[in-house]
């Protein structure tokens, strides 16, 4: 968490967020708040309304998230439930407070797998029509980019882990390097380094599931003494 | 600055970085250290063994950037060092420490713009040959990515700024909206949100250079009181 979040986190009147999230925020965090808000997944619509109420009833109002407010989470719900209720995010004082992302989280917890250009893809086609997932994997995938996998595995889809493993192997090699991270800072958190030829097999047992992100190597990306490292480039720049 | 990033700065002894960076560190953090090393910008290599050697000599050394060592920084290369230097990364206790991306800093400046999957690249061809930075950015503009564009410009590659915004016109609207954040959290920062058609012509001005970061909306991007929104696809799903 960043000193920032945490400073806005105390400053904040009522805390609103998944019930999960809520239980991850430090006891002097929340004790400090005179009122949280949380409700169970897939209550987010519901839930960023009211705290957007509760902010229009003069109430200082913190959205919490776990990673990101920008990455598959709740910045833009929240600013459009406010334009929808006639509000503006000025009159507000709407801010969104970054964070780290889980791509990067997982990331530092196998070496560098990342460094050059990178995407970001969720595998969750409850709210993006599967086709569109497939076509951006395969374009990135056919060009040098780092892929972050982000939602990889649920029981409902099954599939569309099974497709994106397929894909990405008609544009890199087997043995490429995956690093998966599962429950990252979670009490089940697990980390290893696989090739994405093993990869789908993978899919059957519990290192992948809706709490798993995938960091797929690109064609130069390399294991060595249990790190992924994705070369940047200066070794051919510069002897060393 | 996350938290453990603080803490972990607070326990070196040694602390090495781009003079520019750890002129960004706190005083209290700075002056906790042993030994600051600094070196002007593309002393990369030469700074990052130089930290590496006072490692293997038994220092407890951290190398700072200024967003996450996986984006575009020295993570990376810092493991190759330790590698060619015939040492590892578990017997010197080597970790990444995460931190927040600059694409995810500057989002946070303009509301809401990235949200769905997305992608950073990179446009400067220091490292990453043009033709390859040209074909990724016409991969990804034509599919739904918002784009995270770091570097955009400099007076040596002019025209690899004026290259993207052609390619990024060709599959997107002249009206798509684009976040321009410079010198983000420094004393000179300035932000505008901008349409991608008048892009190109910001580059004769001091709003676009090495410390600016794009964030290009996708199809659905839209602009309302002041903020930069990219729907998740919630309205489509629920009512509200």
């Amino acid at each position: 968490m960043t000193q920032r979040a945490r400073a806005t986190l105390l400053e904040a009147e009522h805390i609103v967020g998944y019930t999960t999230y809520i239980d991850l925020i430090p006891d002097d965090v929340t004790e400090a708040a005179d009122e949280l808000y949380d409700t169970p997944m897939c209550g987010e619509v519901s839930r960023t309304e009211e705290a957007v109420d509760r902010a229009l009833a003069g109430n200082d109002v913190a959205i919490v998230g776990s990673g990101d407010p920008n990455v598959y989470a709740l910045g833009g719900l929240a600013l459009e439930i406010i334009e929808s209720k006639g509000a503006t995010a000025s009159a507000l004082d709407f801010e969104v407070v970054p964070g780290v992302p889980a791509a990067q989280s997982c990331a530092a917890r196998v070496g560098a797998p990342l460094v050059n250009d990178s995407v970001s893809i969720s595998l969750s086609d409850h709210l993006t029509p599967m086709a569109d997932i497939e076509s951006r994997l395969h374009a990135v995938a056919a060009e040098g980019f780092t892929i972050a996998i982000y939602n990889p595995w649920s029981r409902k889809r099954r599939e569309n882990f099974e497709t994106a493993c397929e894909i990405l192997l008609e544009h890199r090699p087997a043995d490429t390097p995956v690093g998966v991270v599962h429950g990252a800072g979670r009490d089940d958190e697990a980390v290893e380094i696989v090739e994405l030829g093993e990869l789908k097999s993978l899919g059957e047992t519990d290192l992948i599931d809706m709490t798993t992100t995938l960091l797929v190597g690109n064609e130069e990306t390399y294991v060595w003494d249990g790190q992924m490292i994705t070369p940047r480039g200066y070794e051919s720049k510069y002897d060393y």
